[in-house]
């Protein structure tokens, strides 16, 4: 169990500033595999099943390494950007 | 460029927790192909020159939709632990 501490600050969010747990300053990745050291995924295009998958580069999908179009309330929340990276068989 | 309010409350960090200053509020994706709405790319698989390519999902890469080993650098700055996606021919 946890216990809150009496000193233990807010954490609400203020204005331009986004309070992350436990990833340092400018990390892209809040919950992925944090216990890995580096999170490294191999794709054998041979054991591909379809003719087109797509592969998570925004660290916010729920079936991370694939894509689950996460990325697009990532980018509509914060005005990013970003997109999967497509393989063709 | 941000410009600091007077009334901007303090980015000393706090214990578990880091001050991110809000990278259009969250954004991973600092600079590569901004003037596009979503970067995606895409990997004929039939088309790999090599074994093995390893592909950028830090964003930091200079050659990317490669990853060009920057995701080091990145990890070691900020203690996150992304890395690329390999694909194996
Ligand atoms: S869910 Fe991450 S790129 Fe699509
Ligand atoms: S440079 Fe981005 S994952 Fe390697």
């Amino acid at each position: 169990s946890v216990a809150a501490s009496p000193a233990a600050p807010s954490l609400r969010p203020r204005r331009g500033v986004v309070a992350v747990r436990a990833e340092a300053g400018g990390g892209i990745n809040p919950a992925i595999r944090k216990e890995e050291d580096k999170v490294v995924d191999t794709v054998v295009t041979g054991e591909l099943a379809k003719p087109l998958t797509a592969y998570c580069r925004c660290w916010r999908s729920g079936t991370f390494p694939l894509c689950d179009g996460g990325h697009v309330k990532h980018n509509k929340a914060t005005g990013d950007n970003v997109g999967p990276l497509l393989v063709k068989k």
